[in-house]
């Protein structure tokens, strides 16, 4: 009846594993003299970010653009996946000739702390036990994610970003950097995301939650060390969000109440319907490439953004002398982030007098829209680098020349 | 962590399997003679249907009005429920002087076939095992519901219907009753619903199926034989659930980003937000009140309801002839049940030329309204109501005198 399988086909899950220990990516480690100081107060030391990059640093180091990744995301932007052998997240926007071009910008991505793709996190070893951090782990916030990213960039010997991007809790680390590394920011384009975490948002991330932990494989955070894997459980999480990544009307145009390889329906519990097969494959291929507690991690790292709150409750506060320019994208079906949320960005930056251009997109395509192909998308990303990158004075690439 | 408890602090849980064996209500039985054809075609012979009845049915038994219950709830409309001890789901809209007056109206409700307070269902005992049917017992529909219903009526020996109302999956059986019944009803309220369910709905619906059945005291559904009961599997899906009854803009005016008896964050996974507080309450209150075999059916119920596609897609075909009067309701923060979805029905109804009034009812409160005081959902009911009566020659109540 469930077709959550027990056991993946092919073994993703021990290939993801292995990416903790010794990832394919690049990978930046802080000893225990260099901690990160966290928001909850831990200072985390032995700690590692596995990171890609793509393009090349120019001489004045004036050209590198960090994407910061969602929820599930990680560093593999624009190259074949590690676990899963498929494209990187982001190849329509970054490479060569891409809106983020690779011939003309160093791009960076980072996975960020608390993930599960090399950087460490709960289910990195804890120093202190020799056994997975688990719920030990301390929780960590967008701003922390951020602070590792700023160290990771300081080792890099990169003083200020011509760029930081991205979508979703990627959009709120863009407005996380923005506000707390002002001057270390020329660009930024936040993506179908907010300055805070709505109630309803919290309440589907609660849900997820609540679907892993009441899974008996999950032993209290400690699968690992017990060797099994609330597979089950994260599924069913998995399978919720994914329905608010999508809109009603892309649900109704991509399945309706069409029959999955029936004519008609059994009077049973199977995957009748397409929209249903569709999610519980979503579920159980997501199990096999991420890690259980790091869902948690990065969920209530997002519930627990609110950047007005961070600055006395008022929104401007937070941008307040800012000289970074903004492109802010939204789109007209992402009921997760919708664009009253984007609105609310807009107008904190507007009262502090700061160069902004917002762009509302219309699709129906939901919050997924981000990543997939949206060619007004690219153009305003495109358009908004280019007029930055002539105001930075970068080299133009081949084809603007 | 984990806050569903395993074990109920009172037995509600027992209080609820009792009214199995012998409700709080009146049981209407049907032996093997008088089997109830269901859709999947199975003969369902000796089952029971429980039910309660409000006022006083009329000399001419013209003055019987159907309230129809929605997927969780029951046919304790307007009395304190005997698990529970909670006033009646329906308080606010029917009883003496209200809306359904029952000074004037005789009053109906019985728990739908299927479900798990005294009418037969996938709890109760399969006769030819002796055991608890589980998930051999046949998958109901909507239809289904309605017939089981139209016979309770003929054995009342109440020949035609003055009214059927219900919200929600209510709502479905009301449309249902007017097409399948045509000359029984002389007047329906269909609130908060539509004419088939969405490809979002039918996947929050496999959400909450999944969470239930990844569960492992459900058993392969035999969860009653082996005594173990899916709570925390139940309360996931009732918690998902209880998110798509409310609106983004409800949940922002009652918790926003509240905190829950605290000043600040606990960089935990407690419920720090008064939205996760509230949220992992409604699952696991649920869990005490419900059976989890029967959330799957009834949830399957909604999911296969098609009214156009049992009429040669043509939703109008279905209510071709159509004498009943129609008082169509929607919210307009209902995102589970959209207005545009009852403007389809409004649409077919009038390509018939019924006789059709459509209110669409300005409220934040999302798709839970039509349980909540709603004063304009009362005034249009109540004036409906009185109007229809009228027109059938029923007698004035005092309030009219």
């Amino acid at each position: 009846m469930v077709e959550v399988k027990d056991k993946p086909s092919v073994d993703t899950n021990g290939r993801r594993q292995e990416q903790m220990l010794t990832p394919d990516s690049l990978v930046m480690s802080y000893g225990e003299d260099e901690p990160l100081a966290l928001d909850c107060g831990v200072d985390l030391a032995q700690y590692s970010i596995a990171y890609q990059t793509y393009g090349t640093l120019n001489a004045d180091k004036s050209n590198a653009v960090i994407v910061c990744h969602a929820l599930t995301g990680d560093q593999h932007v624009a190259n074949v996946h590690p676990v899963t052998g498929k494209p990187g997240w982001w190849e329509t926007m970054v490479g060569p000739g891409k809106p983020i071009d690779t011939n003309r910008f160093f791009v960076i991505c980072a996975n960020h702390i608390g993930g599960c793709l090399g950087s460490t996190g709960p289910s990195s070893v804890n120093p202190g036990t020799g056994r997975a951090y688990g719920l030990d782990f301390p929780v960590i916030t967008i701003r922390d994610m951020v602070r590792a990213q700023a160290h990771l960039v300081d080792r890099l010997g990169i003083k200020d970003l011509f760029c930081v991007v991205g979508g979703s809790m990627g959009g709120m680390q863009v407005l996380e950097w923005a506000a707390t590394y002002k001057d270390r920011v020329f660009a930024a384009i936040p993506i179908a995301t907010a300055a805070r975490h709505s109630s309803q948002n919290i309440a589907f991330h609660e849900v997820g939650r609540q679907a892993v932990m009441a899974d008996p494989d999950w032993r209290g955070g400690r699968y690992i060390d017990e060797g099994t894997q609330p597979r089950k459980g994260l599924a069913v999480a998995r399978m919720a969000a994914h329905i608010t990544y999508l809109s009603d009307e892309a649900l109704h145009r991509k399945f309706g109440r069409n029959l999955q390889d029936r004519d008609r329906v059994t009077f049973g519990f199977d995957a009748d319907f397409q929209v249903e097969s569709y999610l519980r494959h979503q579920g159980y291929t997501f199990v096999d490439r991420f890690d259980a507690n790091s869902y948690l991690y990065m969920t209530r790292a997002m519930d627990y953004f609110d950047l007005a709150a961070d600055h006395g409750g008022d929104l401007a506060e937070a941008f307040k002398g800012t000289e970074t320019r903004f492109c802010c994208v939204s789109f007209t079906s992402d009921w997760l982030f919708p664009t009253e949320e984007m609105r609310t960005v807009v107008q904190a930056l507007n009262a502090v007098a700061a160069n902004v251009s917002f762009v509302e997109i219309e699709t129906d395509k939901g919050h997924d829209a981000f990543l997939l192909d949206e060619p007004e998308l690219f153009d305003a990303v495109s358009g908004f680098l280019s007029a930055a990158a002539q105001k930075r004075g970068l080299e133009p690439n081949d084809h603007e020349i």
